[in-house]
């Protein structure tokens, strides 16, 4: 396979436009109309870097095997390096003419390297070449992502390593159920967070793995080395086979189902925060650059950022949802609604990284030029506090002290029941009612039942793993600050 | 409410930034993330023209009214002409710092029109104001759909005039069912655009309603007649209550569930229309300019149009889902949430009249210098009747024969059954039995079966209200063309 | 076509089982599994008096048409109205092997009325027959869910009736933004039922169509007059295209969409009753029955009616998408994939109705022996109060006062922005500012401010149409009293 | 803590109806229709024995930390040794008046074994107990599920191994691309499943983590070793945080994805076997007990497995998009909504092993007494292999041969194409044009020429990793069998 043998026939440049790219088989151009709706140049063309880093990982395993020629090999990567630098500087003519990313840097390496450019193209097809890009770039989108459930874990962390005294009610049901650590709080969203983390590793081993090579379907004649190329694209492994490497969209909707349940956490986080913002709770502030004002009210301080995210939260699914049914009952092997999967994808990817750091600013604030972290959440301890005492958080707790004192639990529980009725009748907490009247609810009730209904006696005394008590809350502190480097 | 009044105090340009905007509250401006992350009006701007129409309705309003003046009035009226030549001219300066299309517009208004623009803002907000424009805006695209669809069933009521003798086998389960004319199969999908287009009118109505005077939330103290800017934006009725108004977005759930149906509509023909052009069918063509070719194999010629089609349903349907998990559990009245409902809604938009727009011209062609119709789909109706007489499709005409000489249906089925079988291991059709031989299944067959067993006797038979036989199918043309204005 | 002709075969009993139903030409049985996976008698057999009622009347057009015989005719109906007791008593025996609730029905009436039932699937397939059958029963439980969703405004409206003083923050962002009306606040979700049921009602009139007489796929070659059958099943007209009439499940998907809104409000309903029952908020509280208590904490009382309400929003969104997804690209005319709309459809029913039912009681109780209705919600409007007059809610009103002396609106916004922050400093209220203080921000300001600064001042201003001044809100009562009959 | 201590009042059986079990705070019992709304015992009384395996493991637990004795610990074990044996015989009376399958098994416990019973409860609640029943009842089905992918894969494979050298027309765009081997296609199948399992398998390792110990939501007052009951129970680990142990749900939707993805690549298999079976392909049958007939058309065997797993497809998905839309914008902790993951969950375990299991059959047949497997698909490699030969299919074969002789690949694409239109115009396969016609494209033409044209000479070209030639696909197959010990 000589790539120096005379070209029979006039070798003029077909990748001028797309019909011609083709083949002679097609009679009529595209209208403009059918060019929009089918050329994805002006959303794929965020996938350059990882087309060139594919087709200089093919060039250099076609040079090696012989396909092509060493000097056809140099001349693919000068003219490369030359779109490289084009494309960067904003230089780049992207023509919806030529319909995607492939064909736009294809057509210009054919113009600065000739037949070496178009010999690039040997032993694969756009099929494989899509699969593999947008492999590749999802794979340094998830990194990145990666990287930034860290910064949001941290700064969870963070907070919480400073609050872990701080009581506040905590609920079920939005109701006030037992008192719990507001560090206690914080750290349910790092489990959160550091399973998204989980799953997005995961989903990256399954993305990592090389189609190139599959070519339109059926795999190609030309003796390709795949392993070559996975290893220097740093892939985990190469597609088993050709049509499934064509077809596959599992990854794709792996990943945004993953991004999806991480918005669901974002959204949970941010209805709290709401709630939290509101007068009646009054129990956090954020800074006021995640706020906003209103046109009308001069008193408003909306807080926006948790909304917005809330609200993405229905974008992030409605990608998830989206893409599903676009591979719903799709034949083998690749078909065209395959292209509807970038525009989700990459949205997907935009919103979630967008708002893991602003997340991650807004909890845990910005280091200022001492390094010191400044303007994240701003607690107010009293107001949790205030609640906290509402709502009969301890109840729990004087039926626990007198199954302590030998009662079968659901008797402890009936007993405290009438304790609250009658309490709730007076309109004051239980550690308000006196000693005596305690005592007729149950004799067992003694002096020290106080201890039991103290919000700080409650929280220490929830003292197992995973429970609320401070000790048990630093020791989980300590495991995620070696967990995230901390 | 004198306009005239004296201004007691400098009045500075409070929107040249957004802070500024809301208030003297804040302490620190936005980041750039924060501006981005929470900023529309890279996306809302497309909505400049209802925003403008909605604030000259405003404007007369306020002026008929007394609570601005005549020369506010009238220089609100120059503001807005000017900058709707700025706006569409390419002139116009779109600031990430203001926001949204309406601060954007407002600042601008106050550069030119002074204390006339501020003014223009009495009695409304932007709650308001967004909750109008849009629907403002998607009234106008619901009527652009409903012509396009108008459109898509003239184009598939003209082919189907062209092809109502032609004979395509129906299929239940993709299975050989029985013979019906390709006009009659057409015309199926005449009627499903027909309810999509009576979804939108319904649509429209509950678009058509006005929130503008519900202000932020509660209504306003200014004296509004919001009857008469109803009236001048040409809509159907107002809002009743202030706090629905700002907060209800059930118009664009409603509208794009209307469009997702219509997407599966548009998925079920593209299914059809790529079945129907592979090698195995060859039932039709399509032309060159909605195909489109490979990069490796040089004799494709794809079916890129319909693919795509039947891809970008996800796209819709993932919208309607995004948009209903937007809203679900939103406290009243307007959440910041709410502002992710422009993007889903505006992408249905596009992608349901491009879909619409080229489906029609693909089905039908365009008309030529000559006002004749070119370019439409090719009907091969000869492969369509080769497969139509594989399959035994009038097996039940046999039936329905041996029923009308007297038997039970169900015994007349079991006796077809054993026939088949029959004609199955002999590897031919039941019309290519002879006489003797179908006799032997029932004694009541005679020479006469044999035109129950044609395809043009089968077609012919099924001639009740809704049957595809060509009488029938002729009678519902007449009323599409009718209909249809055609 | 005599019915009466000899039937020259031994007519035995084809629908015994499935496998003989359909013909001879099947060579094994299906095995349970396959059978379970199939057959659709367990869910579908509530379907059982549309599926009588249509079989009665397409009986009464056959014998009309002379297709069959009145004796026919008449056994047909005397085996019905067995058939009916039948199943009314619980008697009928349900057979999985006859897969669906048609064979069920029609093997019986084969056994009671002999070649007679065999007569009855004249001219129509099991195609039709469901399609018929949904539509007949789809449009009756439509009508009961009007009937609710008229009793829960009614509901609404009779609590806003005695609510109409009292005076709630309306919030926007969850921030106190301006007080509004409790009333007026309640009927902000009046207008989105009465919005479900106008949708209901428009997707009625085209649930209620006929497709009966489209036979397989094809219609039918029997002189059948489906007009007349329409009319005695009530229905406004007749699908007039039959591979449509079989295939189309637009009108399950159109109905969902609607119910999937309706239960969006709901869910935004209850996210506001839970809220309000928070001990942060107190504001209302909804009957001991329609809560429920705790295992552990003795003091809990959950609002689990709205919680769960707010939870099955989910499930009627996912049976939405499931339907969608189940059309997508089904090429016509019916598949077997059909089968799968009737589970969701079902249980989006029964969870409508369930939520409806159980709403309307939990706001507006229950009529005891004197009618007079006891057990809705109670309102402590005083907790109500307190909380509005937290957070500046009549900052705005300032800011009107402000323009009413002449400034520009957004002159005034930035004033009043600057009183905010002052008494934010202090810690009171802007109605608890000091007359010379409040000058200091601008010198109009005069006694008179007080009026507006005040709750019920506020409220009274914003008294135009839509506006929550209690002028207003009686006036909007009425309307839907008139509209509700109340 | 002695669980012996006088018990100082009657100890009436407060769980006999669910609001004695709450407690004495209720003042009026639930409505009947309320306690339908919020009861689940009649779904998730499925979960009894994991319910009871939990119980088992936490007082197992209990009595090593002497929390209560070996007494009450033995009569919990015989109570439940009961409880175990009335369940399974069908005789326990299971109580709507009891809300769910804890309470209801709870009762019973305590009519059999006094305080003892009473005393299980102790340092758990329904919060944590619900979350590791169903946790605990996911991972059996998961490992079932698992298997099923084994079994499917398995039934793939050996149909596989059976049609190494069956030649299909591969498809792109559902046009003829390349031939492909059917075992290769088949096995693109077997990389999604066995993707499928893998994503099943990380699924496992976050759903196999104990939150029993989280007990309400802040853990617990007594010394439990949360740690013991892990091991006890086979699970990975233990919820480290406690409100998230009785709020995550991310294992539910996790699981649920991965079913949907799964029910994508069964609908996608579904849809290739029912166009397969159409008579236009005619390439494969299935066994008749996996088709249904007509009750109209004689003739029919339908596809009816493939067609309803298809649709089942949006089954799965929908309850992936409610179990998603349940939990966005939940706040902490547990609030009641999380009821409605069951019915959902449930399903598509359901849903997907039914599923699997009949595919496994359907594609690759049962084992009769002999062992060996009849009645999965039959193939029709001749009507493949005609189907192959139409579409040019080896068009790119000609490429790539021009390609060799030194062709830049754009040149021979273009070369090809002009060959390609020349056959069409002679209805003609490219490979029955004479070798001078040939050669008037390209002179480098020559006789070996037809090699590469032949079906067997394109199939066996492509033998690169993951390529259709035979030998790759029997490594592959070779891969397979040992990695499904087959």
């Amino acid at each position: 396979m000589p790539s120096d043998a005379t070209t029979p026939q006039p070798s003029h440049d077909q990748l001028a436009t797309k019909a011609q790219a083709w083949s002679a088989l097609f009679e009529e151009p595209m209208s403009d109309l059918v060019k929009r709706y089918t050329s994805s140049v002006f959303f794929d063309k965020r996938l350059w870097q990882a087309d060139i880093a594919g087709s200089l990982a093919h060039a250099d395993m076609l040079a090696a095997q012989g396909i092509i020629s060493a000097a056809d090999h140099a001349a693919i990567e000068r003219g490369m390096a030359t779109i490289t630098q084009e494309i960067e500087a904003g230089q780049f003519d992207w023509q919806l003419d030529l319909e995607d990313v492939h064909l736009n840097i294809e057509a210009r390496l054919t113009q600065l390297a000739g037949d070496a450019g178009k010999r690039l193209h040997t032993g694969r097809s756009r099929n494989d070449q899509v699969a593999t890009d947008v492999r590749l770039w999802l794979r340094s989108e998830i990194d990145l992502i990666d990287g930034l459930l860290t910064e949001l874990q941290r700064a969870l962390v963070e907070v919480a390593g400073n609050n872990v005294e701080v009581i506040l009610p905590g609920f079920t049901h939005l109701q006030v159920a037992q008192p719990v650590s507001f560090a206690h709080h914080l750290l349910a969203y790092v489990e959160m967070f550091s399973r998204d983390q989980e799953r997005m590793r995961d989903a990256r081993r399954r993305v990592n793995v090389l189609p190139l090579g599959s070519a339109a379907l059926a795999g190609t004649t030309y003796p390709l080395d795949r392993e070559r190329v996975a290893r220097t694209l740093g892939m985990d492994g190469v597609c088993q086979n050709s049509l499934d490497g064509v077809s596959d969209r599992d990854f794709a909707i792996e990943f945004t189902a993953a991004a999806s349940l991480c918005m669901v956490h974002v959204s949970r986080l941010s209805e709290e925060l709401i709630i939290w913002m509101s007068q009646n709770f009054g129990f956090i502030r954020i800074a006021d650059r995640f706020t906003t004002g209103s046109s009308i009210m001069p008193q408003k301080k909306n807080p926006d950022v948790p909304e917005l995210a809330r609200g993405k939260t229905g974008r992030v699914v409605g990608h998830l949802m989206g893409l599903i049914t676009l591979m719903k009952g799709q034949p083998l092997a690749y078909n065209k609604d395959n292209q509807e999967d970038k525009e989700p994808l990459f949205d997907t990817v935009d919103t979630l990284k967008d708002t893991l750091r602003i997340f991650a600013e807004m909890i845990g604030g910005q280091a200022n030029a001492a390094g010191v972290k400044e303007g994240g959440i701003t607690v107010n301890a009293q107001a949790m506090r205030a609640a906290a005492q509402k709502g009969y958080a301890t109840a729990t707790d004087l039926a626990d002290y007198l199954v302590k004192k030998g009662l079968p639990f659901r008797d402890a529980h009936e007993t405290v029941a009438h304790a609250v009725k009658a309490a709730v009748a007076q309109g004051v907490d239980l550690s308000e009612l006196p000693l005596a009247v305690l005592q007729g609810f149950h004799p067992a009730i003694a002096q020290d039942v106080f201890d039991a209904l103290s919000l700080e006696g409650s929280l220490n005394a929830r003292n197992t793993l995973g429970g609320t008590a401070p000790a048990q809350v630093r020791t989980q502190i300590a495991r995620h600050q070696a967990r995230l480097a901390l």
